[in-house]
């Protein structure tokens, strides 16, 4: 695997809870991320599948909840997760113009799953997020088949690649390269240590108003490199895992301390832009089928939320950095082109 | 206790799943309603209280949800039942302009709990409905004082008086006299019966509108009677209890239900009304302070819920129905009066 | 184009204000909407597309607003649709397992119209709206192609065909056959008439449940019928079209009053039902890219709502009742078998 | 006046765009705020209320809108405005326990209102935010009374105090003094200037946490100050006006932006902090009572909100460092005492 930078390579700490060993998602116990990345002629562009656990997400919904921060986006799939509070599906991430091909690709995916078991699945709510990669990417020619969503799928690993790649080939952040990042933290309770993790696709923000750990570096690299955005026309979408038991309620609030770490790296949720958060747990599953009318699951006392909803503001924070400094420069369609992070980080370099 | 007409009297059944012993929502065990009626000279209005518990509801909170069906009210309390999923406070009835003053008596009622077990509570969520009974009450007067809180709560008990009486009685419903009214219904899971039960403060609806087990009685009636009123102005508050063991997520799909109920009744949710509705379970309460991190809980399995969803729904219609037939004629403010139901119902006059 | 009966065929008067014309919602000046209909071997599915406007709806967008009133649902695009307030896209409707390639073909739309124009789309928020056809329908088969959309596209007119085609095609409504049904309503204000109308997906509600004019219908069908469904797992979609200058506040509250024509016709929102409902407005378009700052709009003064609300609640229940009364007696997959409404309707059948 | 410091005179500059002449929410034509403050024995709490607009803001409502960051609070009055989409009473802020005093007494200043105008008023809906001020104040000893609201409202002023006055008196800021701040921008548009403030109680945040203009001195001061405060149970209420023409739905879309604000400032929200924010348009006003169905409005077309965007985040950092600049330090009951930011700011002692 590739590796690009992370934020402790150029000497950030973000923060003060203390990280999970890969720093990703995939510390949450089977959390992966798989990806497909096409990257040839005027294509800058992909799919990334997030796999929300080992066995079967159809059979053993997991407890979920979204919240739209800002919603100039077409994501798919937050009805049901809002009315039920479950996740039934993998959640893929791509560009604006074929979230109908992978989420027909999910569909497929749910279809062929349910053979294996014998079921007589009718229905299967699939969630794909989408940012709009049409600066890099010649977005309508929509190169995205059902064939990457399965390729992607089949590559997942707890540990994977961050930057430009699968959904985040062609995605830009703060007027530079941004894609795919990732963080996590780990939280001590009384029973044992728990993992929250964070997946964004990060495509939000004007290099101006950027700033990393209290510096307006923005400001800095748009007087060295000119203009290279001026109006907020993108997205970023956040996908939070825990093993924390949490009820949908709960995650809820989760997602909405989001916007936090964004501020926080200068953005002010512009209107053209998709902020959407997706939090699910990995206790207390629920049955899809159940011969027992109740369940016995556990909760988090209220009041111990603090910790969590920072650690959710430190992995948003987190995450965009790495997705900005893992990813290097990009030339794209009609010659566009994004610098990179870590290129221009001072003593970021390599 | 003055007792009223209800459905069984005038020989009207709603729906098919059994009543409770009492027929309210005295029947979830611990849910008590007490009254305090103003009804002389200009004042016809009152205070009617909920006590969702035989227990200290600070100590040990219900978990809880709204749900705003028309939100043309000033009920207080929704914003902090929404973000923590628990009610932690009796649940109060009024007019629209002694809502400040009533839920000003429920604090003061907190802060006296409060220091008979030595605490130091200094913040608590009253929760206040109103509808606005000036067609019967000289509003303007705001007669109630917070001796009527206390009163309502001193006199509360399982089997409480309908009609027009506390909150109820200077309300109006479907151009007849309205109030409280209630209803309660036995749910049988595989570990036996559970009971949900409903009140209602009901204040909405016009006359000509007006549907009774199918029937347009309220065209007939208004063919009789003259037109008594032409724009809707009311409101309906709906309080949900049960003892299942149910989720804020899940209880705000019970109150998402209430305007079934309303609806078969000729409602059309009207502009000025402000229909509003909380529920509650008295399974599963959260410590207000716990020396532990998690604590255990039940759930009912979603695809359980449809026969809750019914009984909501059995409920709403019975409750109103039960308000306009316990509540006797009445006159008040300039003279103006409201007729009942119990006297106009074809074969309800006694 | 093959007519099926309506309310009027049949004695039933829905509600006090006067329709349209058409009685559908191709009353509303603009409005059209076009069926593909699957009718072989496992297939009855399909897709039904309803086309907002005459003009190009991209370059200048309605006023928009939904509201999930049950949301167990797949629907795509309302997330755009709530917080930008217009409406971009055709609404299309289809089954639950072919969102997507729906979707995918809506974009594919919007960029060929886009390429006459000479314009520069990068992005577009289709809406696609779903129910479940499953027991009529192989929906596993996915048997709609894009071209199945074009076909409705192409296809559509003010004054469409209602019941089993299209969408409609494998729906089924209260145990009976459902699908594809309309109404509309005359609004007259003080500077002339005004339309509302509606268009639904019908497949939701229980036989024994059904409620028409007043009367148990349902019971007496489930008595000589026999047990055709016990559990609910349908939806209804509804889409509200008027030529009011309503905002999109405005339009979510009349989205809200769908539920009481459902009620009506003995509906308790089932748990497994996605009951959705979006409106838009035909006045005050958005112009997609402006030299102007601002722009001059209308606005119905709230207060004047009332009859509004009644119109939509009234449109619901006709429109609900016009899909089971249009659609024909059905057999499909599994040889399983709805009954149509016209058939059984005390003096409905021909 | 007494006149504390503010963010310019200790040279910190918050974003880019213009401040107005007063730098407060006064700026705003209209707009008035005043305050009634308790600052004897264990009393360090008040009152102070807003005045939207210098007519009769019953008779012509402003369109407003709100949001809840996170709920834990008591916030009264945002039912309506939800719903409606208009603001039709002064907004009052106090202390936690009080909502219900000063809920009553706005009340009776409309009423009082009405009376001057012969009206027949009987519905007001009455705004009253809150936070916990009990680290500074004998909270349950509740010294507010009628009198204060009707004090707060004679003083009002567009040039008005901040830091410890009116219901700023006892609050707490990141460990620090914290209380009443305010700011302005300026926006200029194709036919000239339009300004948007903000109003801000400030009572959220842990000291440590704390960063200004990039630099964490939270931290620093932690160090030399020693842990102040460890948990966070505060909140922080903004009230956003502005001239610029917009509709509820664009409102509320600025309240979802300022918790970028509070974010830049260290704060992640906590569980225990009530964060609403209210805004309201002072264009566009409503009538209560109109002859006509119809009015006439002028709207910002929506691609031009990312200025207005920017300037809600902007004016939140600028408001809540103001807040604490302004407050001097403070003994209040128990002995217990808050810093001021100003006297610990480097450079900031006078």
């Amino acid at each position: 695997m590739s590796v690009g930078k992370r934020v402790g390579d150029v000497g950030i700490k973000v923060g003060e809870l203390p990280s999970g060993p890969l720093g990703k998602i995939g510390d949450v116990p089977g959390v992966r991320v798989g990806h497909a990345t096409i990257d040839e002629g005027n294509g800058r562009t992909g799919v990334t599948v997030l796999l929300p656990g080992g066995g079967d997400i159809f059979e053993r919904k997991f407890e979920a909840a979204s919240h739209v921060l800002n919603g100039f986006g077409k994501t798919a799939g937050l009805v049901q997760i809002d009315e039920l509070g479950t996740l039934e599906s993998p959640i893929a991430f791509t560009n604006t113009l074929n979230v109908g091909v992978v989420s027909d690709a999910l569909v497929e995916y749910a279809l062929d799953l349910d053979r294996l078991r014998g079921g007589r699945l009718t229905s299967v709510n699939p969630v794909v997020c989408e940012c709009n990669d049409s600066y890099l990417n010649d977005i309508r020619s929509r190169f995205v088949r059902k064939e990457h969503v399965f390729e992607a799928i089949a590559s997942a690993s707890a540990d994977f690649e961050e930057g430009g790649v699968g959904a985040g080939t062609g995605m830009s952040c703060h007027g530079l390269k941004g894609g795919i990042g990732s963080a996590s933290r780990i939280l001590g309770f009384d029973d044992g240590d728990y993992v929250l993790g964070m997946l964004v696709l990060s495509n939000h923000g004007l290099l101006r108003d950027l700033r990393v750990a209290g510096r307006r570096i923005g400001e800095e690299l748009a007087g060295k490199m000119g203009a290279v955005n001026a109006v907020e026309r993108g997205s970023c979408i956040s996908v939070i895992a825990t093993d924390l038991p949490l009820s949908s309620r709960q995650l809820g609030r989760l997602c909405r301390r989001v916007g936090v770490g964004l501020a926080r790296l200068g953005s002010y949720l512009g209107h053209g832009s998709g902020e959407i958060a997706i939090a699910f747990s990995t206790a207390n599953a629920a049955p899809n089928d159940s011969a027992a009318d109740f369940r016995e699951c556990r909760c988090l006392n209220e009041d111990r939320l603090d910790r969590v909803f920072r650690a959710v503001a430190e992995c948003a924070e987190e995450s965009v950095l790495n997705s900005m400094l893992a990813a290097r420069r990009t030339v794209g369609f009609m010659g566009r082109s994004r610098e990179s992070l870590a290129d221009w980080y001072p003593g970021g370099a390599s």
